[in-house]
Parts: C-alpha cells; structure tokens; sequence
C-alpha cells in the first residue's frame, strides 16, 4: 500500500540557472467576453468537499438561526442523516468554483434567477461544479456585453443538489492577450449538463412528530400573511473577515483580497476589495432567518436576485422581508408544511426600520425599474431577491 | 426513506403584491426589566453541536495551552473519550444560547456567580440551555433594574453540564413595543429546572500513568503557592475578529456586531462593537493557560466575576493569576490532584508586569469595593473573577 | 468509567489572602543566546491533532488549489487515504510548536534548510515536534549570535513527518531573569533525535489513473520549461487575521499578536504585529498554486528560504516562481511523475507582473548575495526559497 522512495539531496540551483526573460508565461483565468462560445460546458476546477465542521462554521459566520444548519440532533430528528449544509453554502460554493472559468474577468455579476436547491447536502459529500454558455449579447465595439449562463452544482453520486441561472457583464479582450484555455476532456466531448427545466426535489420522508422547542414563536407558516413586512431587528458589520471568507467558498476573483488590484481599478468599484455578493447575501438570509425560516425545512429556490450596491469592510448590513405568497404545499407535504414566498430586500449603513421609515414602499421596487417610473435609486440600499420556503405549520 | 417532488415554478411576484405599510412586524428579543417574571424558566432556542474541530479552532482561538483541548491523543491518554471542548467554550456557548431570552435588550452584564462544570462535553455532543429568573430588583422609575438568573447548559442524554447565576442590569420597557413572546412549551406547563445545590461532578476514572512530557514543568499542584502572583508574559492584541467570534458561540447580542446599533447608543457603551464579555474572559484564561492550568485536568467553575472596563477591537489584554489556595483534592482523587483556587485579573493596553508595577496590590481589590476603601478604580483594568481547577501533581 | 465527586461549594477566597509582592513569578519562554548548548535536545509542549475541518480551512485561508487538500474524494482517488494536510500546514504546525523553546526570544528568523517532507499527514494524526541544537555561534558581546537548530515533526507512530534546519538570530540574556527551563525527561536522559540525512520518503502505492478533470491545464510536469518565468495573476491582501492564525498553527511568539510587545520594540520590528513568517510563505505559496502545483502529488521539500522583509497587516503580497529543473523521477515513479524545481518569489504592495516589470532578473537573486554584487536590495521583495514537487505527466 505504499513504498519508500529516495530522491536526491536538494541543492541550491538558483544561482546556477540563468533567468530569461524571454520565457515568461502570465497565466490569467476567467474568459473576456470573446471567449465566451454558446454551449460551451465548463467543468470548474478542484471540487469541494463539504465537511460538517465547515458547515456549521459557514451557518454561524452569517448568523443562521435555522437549527438544521447548527444542530446534528436537531436535523436527524427533522428526518435528515445528520447536520444540513446551509442551502447559501451549496449556493456560495457552486459559484464560487465556477468564477475561475465563468467570472474571474467579469466587471459585474447583473443577476441571478431561477435557483433550485434539489437535494440535501451532508458532510462529506463531495460537490463539483459545471457552467454552460447559454448567451452571449454583444453590445458594440469597447462596450462590455452581457453574458448568460446555467450552472450546476453535482455531488459524488451525480446527482443535481443545485441549478440556477445567471447574468454576467464582461469586457472584450481588447489588445489583452487572451485568458488561459480550459482543459480538454478526456474523450475530446463536450462534457454532459443535466439542467432539468421542471425539476424534482429529493427530500427525505420527514417523521411525523418534528422536533419542537428550540425554535421562534413567530415564524410557522400560519404566521405569515401576505403583504405584511418584517423588520430584522439586528444588523452586521462586516469586517476584513471578508477577504479570507471568499476563498472559503472557492471564489477566485481578485477584487475581493487582492488590495493592489482592487484600488487599481476605476470607477466605483476602486478601492477597498469589494465583499464578494454570494457572502452578502449570506449575511441578510442570515439576519433574516431568526423572523422568517428558523421554521423552515427546506429552501426550494429563489430568483430576480440583484445586488444593487457593492459594500466594503466597515459597512454594516441589515435585512427586511416582505410576504409575497403564503400556499399549501404540494400533495402529502401539506400536513406539515406550507410554502412562503419572501422579498428580501439589504440596505446598509443605516438600521432595516429606519430605512423603512425613510423609503416606504420604494424599497420593495426593483432598482432597475425606477427610473422608467421616474423615481430615484436608493443608495442604502445593496440587494434585492424572491425566495421560496418549505415552512412547517405550527400544529 | 426520501420522496421526490415537483414545486411549481417560482415567477416573479413581487410587483404583484402591494405593500401595505400598515401591516409591519418588528420582532425584538431580548426582555424589558417588566417582562422578567421570577420563577419563569426559558428553553432558550437552537441548542448547539460542540464539533471536534470547532473545540479546537475554539481552544487555539482563545490561545488555550492546555493539551487536553488541542491533541486528542493526550485527551485519551488522560482518560477522557476524546479531545474535550474547554469549559470556557462550554460557558461561552451555554451563556450566549442564552442572549435571546435573558440579555439582548440588557445594559449591562453585572457578574458571574458560582459556575460550576459538571461533565465533560466531547465531539458530537449538543448542548442546549435554559434559564430561570431567579429575582427582579426595580430601583424605581426610569432607572434600570437588577435581574438574577440561573443557566444550566444541558446534554443529549439529559445531564447537567454547566450551571452558573449572572446578574444582569435592565432597562424598563418605558413606551417601547414589548418584545417577542416566548414559545409556549408543548405541554403548557413551566419546564423543569434541575438545577443542583450540591451537585456531583462527573469525572472519568482516570488511569494510573498519566501522559507525560507534553507541558510546561512549573504549572503542577506543587509549583503553587499561596499569596504568589504570577504574570504572563504574552498579550493578545483584540482585533476585529470579535464580531464573528460573538455569533460563533451562538450571541445574539447586537452591541457586539452591529456598528450601527452600538454607535446609536449613549454613553460608555456607544462607538465601536464591545467585545461580548464572554470572549474576553476566554482571552485571559488561554493567556494564562500556559503558566497555571497546562497541567490542569478539570475546571472546577468560578465565581465573583465581573467585566470592569469594556473591551474594543484594538484592544490588547493580557492577564496576572494570584494563589488563592491549594489543597488536597477530596477521597482517592488526592493521589494525583490538588485543588488550586487562582484570582484571574485583566488588564489592557498595558502589559501585565507593568500593570503590576504601577498598582500593585490594588490590582487584586475588588473594583467595586475600592469606593468604600477610598480608593480609585483601575482604568486599564478590564475583569476579575476567582476559579478553581484541579492540578495534577507532579510526582 | 466514570466517577461521582462532591468538591466543597467554592467561596470567596481573594479578600482574605493578603497579596505578597516579594513573591512574584514571571515565567519566560524562549531562549537567550546563552542559554542554548549545543547537542541539547527540546521535546516541544503539546503536539497537535490534525482535523480534517482545520486541514481544509488552512488551504482555504492561505488560497490553496490543489485539490489534494481540499477533495477528499480526489486525494482517495490519488491513493491517500483520505484529504491531506498541506505540507505547507504541516510545516507552519512542527514550527511553529517549536517557537516556545527555540524563538519565542529570537529577534529574526533567518532562513529555513534542506525542509523534507518525509510522509503524508491526514485526518487524526497527533503530531509532536522536536528540536535538537547544532550549533550556537557569538559574535561578541551585545551583539545577537546565531543558533543553528534541526527540528523533527512526529507523528503518534513515532514516524518522522517533516525534517528541517533553520538558523535563527538570538541576543544574549544580559541583565534579565533566566527563562523558565525545560521540563526534565521522566528518565533523565536526552530523549532521542531521530533525524536522517539520507531519507526515504514514504508515499502511497499511486493508481495506475489518476483522477482527471479537476485541475488546470498548464501545470503538468511537462508545461515546465528550465529557466522560465511564471508570474502568478492575483495578490492576497494580508489582514488583521494574522493574529488569530498564527497561535492557529501553536506560534506563541507575541511579536505576531501583541501589539503592547511590538510596540514596545525599537527598530525595524516596531510597530504593528509583524505577520509570522510561514503564514507568509503560506499565502505565497497559495498564490502559486494554480499555476504550478495544482497538478502536484507530492511536496519533497525546499531550502534556502529567506524572509528578507517583514510584512504587516494591510499588506499584499504576490508571488513569481522560476523554473530551475525539471527531472524524471527515480525508479517506477517516472512513468506518472517528474520532479521540478522551483524557485518561489515574493513581493509586497506591487503586483508580480510589475515587479517583474521593474526588477527583471534580480528579482531572483539573493538579497543576501547582492551587497558582494553591488547591487541593491529590492524593497517589495519579501521572500525568496527553492522548492521541489513530484509533478503529474499529462500522459
């Protein structure tokens, strides 16, 4: 099982080896906006396994409340094998693999839609991440286009625990020699993209009586009526924890730790390295969560994502959810569960209830639809999303 | 054992349902001095799964020096199942699952009283705590009052692991909305309490040889004595790692992340995010770890604690012990142990030796008995607290 | 197993036990000059427990990409028995358990030698660290002299992991206190020094197909050319985590996380905490790592390494590496695998490619080479070592 082997002393050779400066290779990732082919699959490198202590770090990191995400008895007694990797884990890392090829020279990540969790990940599964080309929008010459593309998250049984879409603004290549080429497939095909556009969620067969007394008085699916909004009372700094946290996740994307690169940029994204979005977002699902899904069983998905301001370390972030839809859940489901459809919506620098207080009903539009209504964009405010839950009811 | 199930597709809902401002939530924990009500016992929510490498990342954190916390080997070999989760962790989860119900709308944490651990927490072990309201002390109107609690932290099978008494200082509700109510138990009666006056402490059978040759030579029951202070070396400069560090432990106090909560206060409290107090004592204790509790196999508990100067990021603390006694560890126990009680005192932005040439003595007083003495509190100093460990012996 | 104990209540104790100020004890770990003989050999306090979560959040933290450390499923795949630790972790840990012997006195660390990676270390193994003395060299009275150490990480079975000398700056004890003196052995001997000079590294029996697909393109054995330059794309902006994670790894030296210390210093070190050296190669090496050993199935060890300017937090440091050989490996090894050397440099607050841009070849010159040259010391660079890899064929 394993063999001794002696390889010979190491010696200086430094000196001994002339440098040429002729033979210099700039390995560079990512994909200008040429590069980009549609169909193309890409098959993300190194995977990631997801390990239970990572877990629980991730849920504590952005303040999960859900005790699913912070409770190995807890979840075994929902009807899972063990403590469940947060649904924002599983979301955060599949991008993040995904940013070496799909992102790593994007200039702005313009949305995300249509996200689907499909099966629960547990400690030591092993996930991969693949991306598909599915548009690319040119806009004129020097100007950035817009780039669509799926993505999947594929565990060590190949099976489907994510999928979602996303819209990416990339920059032409320009004079800039071109990016690093993807490696070729073993068999010289285009690696397989199993995208199921009306999907199935795998869910384990939840035991009648679920566990009860470790969670809020307020958040059972009888408890939200359509239309209320609800004020997280906390908010966030974030710290320069930020910049290690990227990479925890898989993200390679400079302007999140690299200072020399993120201040040598123009325009507003100059400066501080920016929080990546994936983290942001984790961060006001958390700050959320004690309100809203501390009772939930299960993410289904969620859609019309869109980080409307970037925030650096030193900004304090807070969240407020607004009920959009509150149904039975599909079949047997409905003994136990109801689904709810939430509005999150992220400001920052200023508290959820005194942005409410000085917004109103703006905050809940679509920033990219104001000024076709003649209204101004809110500068507090840095993100906005549709999310659907699983609630359990209370009786 | 797992179903599978078709949702309908998430669409867009969100400028389909109107807000209605009218219909606004603004769930608060924490309680007003009012809504204590003595007798009430509160299961307080999530509960919390103590994983092996958060036990470690928690011991190397707080820069604990005791091998028990950090080499599993040592912990086997000293008869334990397995590496073990430091008491200071055990405490800092047990108080901060707490936070929700007894402390998020609290002024102040008065002191810690009479903590004492009854059982080993190792890898895989959930904790959960409850709390009971001991007293209420109103000093009349607009002024905060006084709270006493009781905290047992509580494992999978039932047992006892920790119980402690704080006092906490509250604010009236005054015309503020009354916090979110607690859930109602499943039963409807009050939960038990089983708190212990005299309780046992459950200890392995610890095995004849000991480990050896792992720490340091001058901490073993015969290196203390009496009336003897010591001073470590090393401090720890605080940085801003303490707003993650608070939810880590599961704090849901907004004072300690959330800049712009904690510089909307007034008063001494107002500015930059304190570091929860809890921290704090766990950063002295790992800097004393070296020179007093390396060869330590058991903490006892502590009492007489209190927080005098609060903690910021920046902040570097550092830490002296006193010899408050050592003596014969009761029936067979006494071949091998010694009980030592130590005074631990903070300082900050001082080294300790220097703390200690400049106050001498009063660095050991009581802060709050210095007024009664004529004597002036310590600015730099930070905390005092006294504990009680059992100490192998060296022979 | 276990046994019941009823300890007395605790009380009280501090206001009774009168503070004696002639007896005060101030423990100091380290070393003076003086106080090292050659020969001596030092069993390091604690060990240390490697977890599989730590493993991971070490690659993570310092932007490791070869998938080895961070896919359990790959490393199995490769023939290991599960994720590996980085050598990189493995060579902080051994290290740094040493610093409160060797240099938790020292003034520099001068430069790492003929480092071997001897066998892999994985999820539960235990590792102790010790250090034997080579020699003690002193140039004066006042001045610091020069130790020569050899330490040996261990694993629980008695196998050598990790071999390495390093040399290290000491000043004399002058008029200060002795520090506190090692432990005796249980049998008064020296404990035994089992280094080898002519070792066998112990590797697993590697599967005829490696696994595929995972990894980048351009970093097989055969992408490396002799004398090529490779210029790494993206910087790591150091943060204040510095200080957490250098008593991470068990470095208890307080120049990397007391403030109140390194301030108090005079010279080149005073100031902020200066960031521990193997956490710098760490990220340097992390940096690296997409572009040359992602395809890597074993660290053989490195030499020569020179931190030749301190790094702080707010920093960005980035990385260049030059090819200095590329050989077969012995035996049946080469059918899989070449062996490439490598020489790894670092800089600060400039990127690679303008390093290179502004210091061309002497970017890899030593710094300590170039006064006899006449040529300057270059100010951003902050590292320079020669490393070697066993490197997978594309074939």
């Amino acid at each position: 099982m394993s063999q001794a082997i002696r390889f010979r002393p190491q010696v200086e050779l430094a000196e001994k080896v002339g440098v040429d400066l002729k033979k210099v290779r700039h390995p560079h990732y990512g994909r200008y906006l040429e590069e980009f082919v549609p169909g193309q699959v890409f098959v993300h490198p190194r995977g990631f396994t997801f390990l239970r202590a990572q877990m629980e770090a991730f849920s504590r990191t952005y303040m999960q409340c859900n005790p699913l995400y912070l409770n190995d008895q807890y979840a075994r007694a929902s009807g899972f094998s063990g403590l469940l990797a947060s649904p924002q884990m599983v979301f955060n890392v599949v991008l993040s693999l995904g940013v070496q090829n799909d992102s790593e020279k994007a200039m702005a990540n313009l949305g995300y839609y249509d996200a689907q969790f499909l099966r629960p990940v547990q400690a030591m599964d092993t996930i991969r991440s693949l991306t598909k080309v599915i548009d690319r929008k040119e806009r004129g010459a020097g100007k950035p286009g817009i780039v669509t593309i799926r993505t999947l998250g594929i565990n060590q049984n190949d099976q489907v625990v994510l999928q979602y879409e996303r819209k990416i603004m990339v920059a032409g290549q320009g004079d800039r020699p071109p990016t690093t080429p993807l490696p070729t497939s073993a068999d010289g095909l285009m690696p397989s993209f199993p995208w199921v556009d009306d999907a199935d969620v795998i869910l384990p067969d939840f035991p009648e009586r679920l566990p009860a007394g470790l969670t809020g008085p307020n958040s059972w699916f009888e408890d939200f009526a359509v239309g209320e909004v609800i004020v997280h009372a906390n908010g966030r700094t974030i710290t320069d924890e930020h910049l290690p946290l990227t990479y925890a996740v898989g993200n390679t994307h400079p302007l999140h730790f690299d200072r020399v690169f993120s201040s040598g940029l123009s325009g507003k994204m100059s400066g501080d390295p920016i929080v990546y979005g994936g983290l942001v977002f984790a961060w006001l699902e958390g700050l959320a969560s004690r309100d809203v899904s501390e009772n939930s069983i299960w993410e289904l998905g969620f859609t019309e994502g869109y980080h409307t301001q970037p925030s650096i370390a030193g900004d304090t972030v807070a969240a407020l959810s607004r009920v959009l839809a509150a149904e039975e859940a599909p079949g047997a489901l409905a003994r136990q569960f109801g689904v709810v459809s939430l509005q999150l919506i992220g400001v920052k620098n200023i508290s959820a209830a005194n942005a409410l207080a000085k917004y109103g009903e703006d905050l809940f539009i679509k920033e990219n639809d104001k000024k076709e209504m003649g209204k101004e964009k809110i500068e507090e405010k840095i993100f906005e999303i549709e999310r659907r839950l699983l609630i359990r009811k209370r009786s």
